[in-house]
């Protein structure tokens, strides 16, 4: 098996702490390792033959240099000159495959999966469809009408360990909407996390994105690798376009597998308590000193290793790097991500 | 004219920023200069034939060090072995002036007076009533039912510049009461400021604490000054006891001299938006960086020049130093005197 590590996002909504050249993937978000590096050691249990990681030029530096204690398995880390979403990426890690029937994992850098034992095991459950030619997605079994993730619909009273023929997949749904799939039963989290084999990726990019797959057999692959330059001119020239819409939602060969690891893509601040332990209060306290709470209830301390003193606050996220200081309210982290693009119209790039 | 300045506090009500041996009034706790080195400042056009800073070990080398640049007027720190409360130290400031007639001022070091000129002037109009024999305070006239704050009764009707005979002084008052002073007329906020000739003040020690006149009169003085052996048998043997209570409170000879220039005692970190500009949301930034404030009213941030995000929030406090952060609302500023008792009671003394 070779893993596909998706690695470039930016990850604005953690801000301050993820920046342009540091996002979330790459810091140490939960405390002790980055996202990046829990996400490749998730994954060596099943013994994978190469790990693929995909960034961009800013971020690659960087990545490699997270991920050079890594001894087991062999890392590449590869550094796309130009973002063109996920379809380009993943096309060029299954053209870089050895064997065509290798089974590649495609994993994004930044998802927080506690219980690594049942992970591995559903991978390993993915990686028998992807041997029989399926287009294998990860679905989550949902825990709560999250407004947040996309779904995907499968044929109602499809029970056991799947894989089951995927119906559809659905854009982030309204609250209602999200609440008749959570009591449908048929309905899952879009994860991001696919399983498939290289020759069947790229065969199906071939029909349905036959510009990419050009691109891709294009390259001059020798024994795995490609040439910057050759990578250069590929990205050059390829439309960027993400693999769920070019491939997945129109492929007849997708089938997914039900999932019920705790799972979380962390999309902001408020979204840690979910999978961190929090005290009797409900507070979770990362990268801090000591600290002294009192009267204190629901808040996220992301600190510099001071003392942290809350008095008489709730559901507050605190946040304070080297540089920057941020306060919000728990359920606007959302709006984070506005306070980096207002930061950038002012020309505060030093803080981006 | 002396001016004798007591800077001994320790201010644990604006923790993380005071600390044991760097307290309030030496920190910059309104940004740019200490208060010790503004209320030093704040003297200057008197032209006084000496300042004295009274303090303890501890702050006694911050406190030279802060003072080392004024050069228009001797500045002696006098570090107490032990602290006494006020009395001793009044009246070993009265007895190290090498003229008994010459008029004294005693002022706090951790008070915010916006408007030297008019401070000077009340000092002048005071420096005329303490040349006369009188024990002179200082009251300012209240804008509010503040409950925070001992009053001082003089005569109803009494109108005009003063010097006003004191009735009596009053405790912290409860709100109610607090409402009746304002609106009475003749209640005056107790400042903690006095002056009163050294002969004057030591003659009333004398009569009201004959102990505390007992120790001063048997130090060996010579040009203005004694040895640190000779301060320390005054402080071993002398009994602690406050002006206020130990002469002022007891005196027939005290007078008050009504003032009306912007005054507080900056008793937390709630009270800096009275003295300090805020924005048009009542937000005060003190020692931050570039700023962006979304949704946010009445807070006040002291920050290490960080930039600072505050999104969505209402009447905080958030304050970062290198070591420690506090965050709590306005309202319950008072409490952060509790947070450095249970640091010290939990041995957390590195934060004290």
């Amino acid at each position: 098996m070779i893993i596909v590590i998706l690695a470039g996002g930016s990850g604005t909504r953690f801000w301050p702490l993820s920046r342009v050249r540091s996002p979330k993937q790459l810091m140490s978000v939960l405390g002790g390792k980055s996202m990046l590096q829990r996400t490749v050691e998730r994954v060596l249990p099943l013994q994978p033959e190469r790990i693929m990681v995909i960034t961009n030029r800013l971020q690659a530096e960087e990545t490699a240099a997270q991920l050079c204690y890594i001894t087991e398995v062999p890392v590449e880390v590869i550094a796309e000159p130009v973002g063109r979403n996920t379809a380009p990426a993943v096309g060029l890690a299954a053209r870089l495959a050895v064997n065509p029937e290798t089974i590649m994992a495609v994993l994004p850098a930044d998802h927080v999966i506690p219980d690594q034992e049942n992970f591995c095991e559903v991978l390993r459950r993915g990686a028998a469809a992807a041997g029989e030619g399926r287009l294998v997605t990860l679905g989550i079994t949902p825990i709560r009408p999250e407004t947040g993730y996309g779904y995907i619909e499968v044929a109602a009273g499809s029970a056991g360990p799947g894989p089951f023929p995927v119906s559809r997949f659905v854009e982030k749904p309204e609250r209602e909407r999200a609440g008749e799939f959570l009591s449908a039963g048929n309905f899952y989290w879009n994860s991001g996390m696919f399983l498939w084999r290289a020759d069947v990726i790229l065969d199906e990019l071939q029909r349905h994105l036959p510009e990419v797959h050009a691109g891709l057999a294009a390259l001059d692959v020798r024994d795995g690798h490609v040439i910057s330059k050759a990578l250069e001119a590929f990205y050059a020239g390829v439309k960027g376009e993400s693999i769920d819409f070019g491939v997945m939602e129109k492929s007849d060969r997708v089938v997914m597998i039900p999932a019920s690891f705790g799972w979380s893509d962390v999309g902001s601040w408020s979204a840690l308590p979910e999978v961190l332990d929090a005290d009797a209060a409900g507070n979770v306290l990362i990268n801090t000193g000591d600290h002294l709470l009192t009267d204190t209830e629901g808040c996220l301390v992301y600190g510099g290793g001071k003392l942290v003193a809350l008095l008489g606050v709730k559901d507050l996220i605190v946040v304070e790097t080297p540089d920057a200081l941020l306060v919000c309210p728990r359920d606007r982290a959302q709006e984070v991500k506005g306070i980096v693009e207002e930061l950038d119209r002012r020309g505060l790039g030093e803080y981006l």
